[in-house]
Formats: structure tokens, sequence, C-alpha cells
């Protein structure tokens, strides 16, 4: 049977569930290695992926009888096998992070559950520990985005929008061997960078921006994510300290990214740290990286004391903005080790000036 | 204050509801113009919008003092804040279909709620009838596909894959006034055509093919929906009748897409000739189109007797897929009239055949 279903089996069993229903697709293209839109069922003694026509011949051309999955069209699912599905168990679990509340009820009815219950996010905690294939992956497609961040300053020119910088960042990935798109790319100029998640506008590079570029691909499905300044001709005086400010923090946290480190603590080392300089930490301080971009843990405060551990990927984000003015984020991918932290991405993190044509 | 907040402040006053919850993004979008993440609270007596430091500039930039809408920072609201919000409210709506089931659970808690009443799609309903300016936006996003159609016929070579005809046709949109894609790029050429969802691949083009093109791109938020088949050199003869039988299919539909039209009986009437053909309708005939690529409401046999009604836009798009060997897909987006059906995409629908070079 297929490694990952086999140990979802055997956790929801230690939770005394004799079935599961999973719907959310990144938890599915988790288990199954396939992006499709169905709903895969754990009943007790088979492995059900119902989907639609629209999938059936992409899917069983991905999984093999080794699999163990019964892979059926929904048209060919009657009333009476939906009831019968779940029909000698107690408990079935459901991803109640994933599920609507309208589905909840629909469920419900349809498979005829006797306890429908609540599994904890179990799928993406089991997916905050990346194996030597997910790590692999994840390494690519940093490697891609820092040979992208190379690239892409020697092809940004005075006069040049944001738009047409991000389209380029986009297509430099496609053609260098990415899926596609970890997210959307921000490419935030001069009084832009103000806002976190600024969407690339029409506005011309001028000489004295700054320019901030949080961009990231997928690869084989994993993603990266990286966020970094370039300055355009020289860097404004008063955007030094706060430069500094970030980088320092950027830095220092990385060296207490290790396994067994607390989230609480190193978000609130960075807070402590912008506090005492007249600043705030507006967002989290990083969250793990993998099939979504943003997957479980959440480096925050406010997220209680969570421990990291070795084999998780996570970004380390410090940012301080300064509405209508400027901002300034720094922000790696990282592998947790025995040892420390992997930085996965690799650009420099020293003033990148460049020197553009009009 | 904002029209669409008094409409719909009108519409749950009539369901004997005090308050509602507002959680789904394109809902906020459909009635604030804004994209943010966060929540919208109607209240007794205010229409609250809370969301992060992240987007507070941005979302105070984009109303006015009319709106009547008070922004917050999520940072700024207390446990007592939460729990008076709702205070004097017997009923408070909220969408079942977005809120997930854990946040139902947890929305109860935290606002005390005493009555949190499902409100059946009442905002989606709405957005299904759709105002000049929602018109005018998809019209130019149609127009703006039909260039790109236009364009790529001549952009396109022997040898060259899949995905860098998707790539173009996504650069091309970028380049000429759109905000982005509705959605990801179909360009499914020879065998791969069978799949209706197909992924664009490193497969080659050549002589003889058939190339499956599902495109989209938004414009001010609103989204296009299109699909055509080019030919390379010649049309395969077995190709012929299926092409002929979906486009009879296609264009005898849209003379019944109008105001009152019954969508259970438009697609049992492409479901009946499909069947009569040996071949199935394996997917809906069509769907909704608005700020959302699917949109209610659907059109397919299973839905019941739902009736078309003026201002809606709606794709036709019928499609036969043989598995292993070829798929045909013919889709235009379509406003309905008074009078009948208005086509917003209008590229050809006769055999398009390239001649390109190698």
């Amino acid at each position: 049977m297929n490694q990952k279903i086999k140990w979802l089996r055997d956790k929801i069993s230690r939770m005394d569930m004799q079935g599961m229903i999973i719907s959310n697709p990144t938890n599915i293209k988790y288990l199954l290695g396939v992006k499709a839109e169905g709903i895969l069922l754990l009943t007790r003694k088979e492995n059900i992926y119902i989907t639609d026509a629209r999938y059936i011949e992409k899917v069983n051309s991905m999984l093999t009888i080794d699999d163990e999955i019964i892979v059926t069209d929904i048209r060919d699912v009657s009333q009476e096998d939906y009831e019968n599905f779940f029909m000698f168990c107690e408990n079935v679990g459901f991803e109640e992070n994933y599920l609507t509340y309208a589905k909840y009820k629909t469920y419900l009815q349809l498979y005829k559950i006797n306890n429908f219950v609540e599994t904890g996010n179990i799928i993406e905690k089991q997916r905050m520990i990346k194996d030597e294939y997910e790590i692999e992956c994840i390494k690519e497609a940093c490697r891609i985005t820092d040979d992208c961040f190379t690239y892409i300053q020697n092809f940004i020119k005075k006069g040049m929008t944001e738009k047409e910088i991000a389209r380029e960042i986009e297509n430099y990935f496609l053609l260098h061997g990415a899926d596609g798109l970890a997210f959307d790319t921000i490419v935030a100029s001069g009084s832009n960078s103000s806002m976190p998640h600024a969407v690339p506008t029409d506005r011309k590079i001028v000489s004295g921006d700054i320019i901030t570029i949080d961009f990231g691909c997928k690869y084989k499905g994993y993603c990266s994510d990286m966020t970094r300044n370039i300055f355009v001709d020289f860097v404004q005086d008063y955007i030094k300290p706060v430069y500094a400010l970030v980088l320092k923090n950027q830095t220092l946290t990385l060296k207490e990214y290790y396994d067994g480190a607390n989230v609480r603590v190193l978000s609130k080392m960075v807070e402590n740290d912008f506090k005492l300089n007249n600043f705030d930490l507006v967002h989290a301080l990083g969250h793990g990286v993998g099939l979504d971009i943003h997957e479980e843990p959440t480096i925050s405060s406010k997220k209680g004391d969570f421990l990291l551990r070795e084999n998780m990927v996570i970004t380390n984000e410090p940012g301080i903005y300064i509405a209508g003015k400027f901002g300034v984020r720094i922000e790696d991918t990282v592998l947790i080790t025995k040892s420390g932290a992997q930085t996965l991405t690799n650009s420099s993190k020293d003033y990148v000036i460049i020197h553009p044509k009009e």
C-alpha cells in the first residue's frame, strides 16, 4: 500500500477512528501524489478516490496497483454506496479546517456517519516534517529563485514598471524548470514598498528607489519563498538604519532556527528588538513551506510554545513598514537540521545596488 | 452608505437577522471593492471591516467616508469588542458554503452568538445578476481574450511545446491590459486534448494536431472564459464528426440561452443529443462567470429547475473526450439579455487551421 496512506491508517486507528474523509486537495496531493478534484475515503478495508470524468484518465495514469487505491467516477457512486462506505465505522474523521459547515452537514447525511469527528490537522502536522524527496524539490525551487534574483538585477531598467519586472520574474521561472509560481509575485517600489502585500502597479522605477521583491516558484509542486530589496543607484539615508535593523534581526534569528527552538520565543526576540527601536513586527516572523506556500507552523508569539523540529522547512522574514514612505523585508527559506538552520535561498543580503540604464 | 452593503442589510433584515459575518473574500470584494484578507461584520448599527496591518493602508485608500465602513486592525480588537459586536442580535448570519467547520465553532464562541444561521448563498445569488459596470469589465476581459486568440494563431510553431504556448498567452494578457489570469491556461495538444482539465506539458506541436486552448483573463477583477481548438495543417478525418457534433450543440444551445430558460433542460438537450451519438457530456454545460471564474449558476441537469435571468453571464461549453485519443470543447462567455444570448467571446468557431513553420 502507498506508504503515506499506510501511515494515515495507523494514525487514525490509534485515534479510535475506523474511517476518514479527506477533501483538502493539498492533503490528497501529499498522500497520493495526484493533483485533481476529488475526495479520498479511507474505509474499514479500502482506500477509495472518488473523482470525476475530467480527471479519471490522468489519475489512473499516476497510480499503480501497489498504491491500493480504488479510483471511482463520482457518477458511478450510488446513494447505497455512500451509505455502505462507513457502515461498520463508529468514528469517521474529517478535516475541520478544510470542510465547510455546509459540506459537513451534507456528508453527515450522505454517508450516514455515526460520529463525524475532528482530526486536529493530523495530515498538515505530518506535512511539516519533510522527507528527502520533498527537501530536494524545495532546494531546487530555491535554487531557481536565487538564479532568478541574479538575472533580474540586470534586467531592471529605469522607467520600467513594477508589473513588467514581476512578469519577467514569472517568465524566468517557467523558462528555467519551475512548474509554476508559489504565489503572486510582489514587486513594490518606492513608497509602494510600505505595503507588505503590495500588488505590482504601473509605477515606474526611478533613481533612489528601494524595490522590494517577494517571489517564489514551484518545483514538482513544492514551493520556495524569498524576499530581497534592490536599490537603484544608491541607498537613501533614511532607509539605512531600518535596513540594518531588519538585517540584524534576520541574521540573528537565523542562528536560533534549530531543532527544539520555540517559535514564540523566536518571534518575541524580533518583536522586542523592533519595539526598542519604536517599530512593530506587524506580521508573523515566518511560516512553513511545502506543497502550500503557507503551511504549519506559523512562527508567531501568538501561537504558544511550539518547537521547531528537524526537517521542517520554514521562512524567516522580519519586516518593517512605514506607511506612505517605504518598507524593508528580508526573507529566506530555511531547513531546520539537528545542528541548526540551513538557508536554502542564498542570495546576498548586503545592499544590492544596481545602476540601470534609462 | 455603500449601496451593496445597504442592499445586504435590507436583505438580512427581511430574513430576520440582525447581523452577519462575511468572510468569503470574493463576496467582500463584491461588496466593498476591496481585495484583502479580512472579515466584514454587519452589526446592528455599524459595518466593520477587520483586517490586519498588511492591508490597512491599502484598504483605507480605497474606501471613502460615504461607504460608512469602519476599518479596524485586528490587533486592536479586544475579547470584549468581539462579544459586543452582536450583543443585541438574536440571529446572526454566516456563509455556510465558505466558513469551515472549525471557524464556525470558533466564531460561535468568540462572538458569543445566540443563533448563528445559514444564509443560503444570498450574496452569491445576488452576484449572478451583473450590473452595467460588471458587464463592461467582463466584456473587456472577453475582448482581450479574443485578441489573444488571433495573436496566438500566428505565434504557434511546430516543435513548440504546450507550455511555451500557454506562457505566451499569459504574457499577452498581462501586456494587453489584463490584471491577471482568470485561471491556469489549458493548452492540450494531440491526445492530451482528451483530458478536459489537462495541464500544459512539454509535448511538442506536430502536423495533424488538434490543440485545445481554454483560457481567460481578468479585467478589474472580472473574468473571461473561452475555449477554442486549433488544427495544425489539416483536420484529421476522425475528428471531423466529433467537432461537428460539439459545434452543432454549442450553436443550438446558444439560441436557448435566454431570460427564463431552464438550466436543467439546456443541459439535457446536449446530453440527449450526445447520447444519440454514443457520447456523454461528462461535465456541466456551463457556469456563471464574474469575480470568480466559477460562480452560480451551474448549467447542469443535476441542479434542478433553475431559470436563467437577464444580466447573468454564463459559459456555454459542451465537450466530447475520447480517452487516449483526442477531445473537442467549444466554449463562449455569454450575456443573457431579455431577447436572448449575447456572445461576449467572438472568435471564429469554424475550423481554425494554421500552417506554422518548423
